[in-house]
């Protein structure tokens, strides 16, 4: 089994409107930074799993994220894979 | 003035408790996935802004993140930064 570190990086649609994102970018103008143009706010999973190999291990978080992390309606998911060390068999 | 892409990574300090993360993983863990063994949850915050040059960018959303986006106390962050193209002066 090898031990992996995940990063599943879940974001709005484009199409879709972000108000928190709004929220911060009048914050940030408000601390003078009006040169900021957009903001978009999303969620970062980080997670650590063991698996047999690399595929096995993205095929699960495909899958983890389609039904859990992110709402397919609205949102989409990239997913980072790393590779940390083989664990004893 | 030069168009940049940026992405803050904002974290929970390791040494602090994430029940959201918790949460999640009992989640992942009903859907059939035990090998998934930690789950954390930051936020991604996805800015455009237009600066001088790429020193005055990072300076600037430093500042911001540690201002506005990252809680210092419970939270670190992180900063990617790309430019896309020079605008018109």
């Amino acid at each position: 089994m090898a031990q992996f570190q995940a990063q599943v990086f879940v974001t709005l649609r484009p199409s879709v409107l972000d108000p928190a994102g709004v929220a911060v970018q009048a914050g940030i103008h408000h601390l003078g930074y009006t040169n900021v143009q957009s903001v978009r706010i999303g969620k970062l999973v980080e997670l650590t799993l063991e698996a047999g190999d690399r595929a096995t291990a993205e095929a699960q978080l495909g899958h983890i994220a389609d039904q859990l992390l992110a709402n397919p309606v609205i949102e989409t998911f990239r997913i980072e894979l790393q590779e940390l060390a083989t664990a004893a068999e």
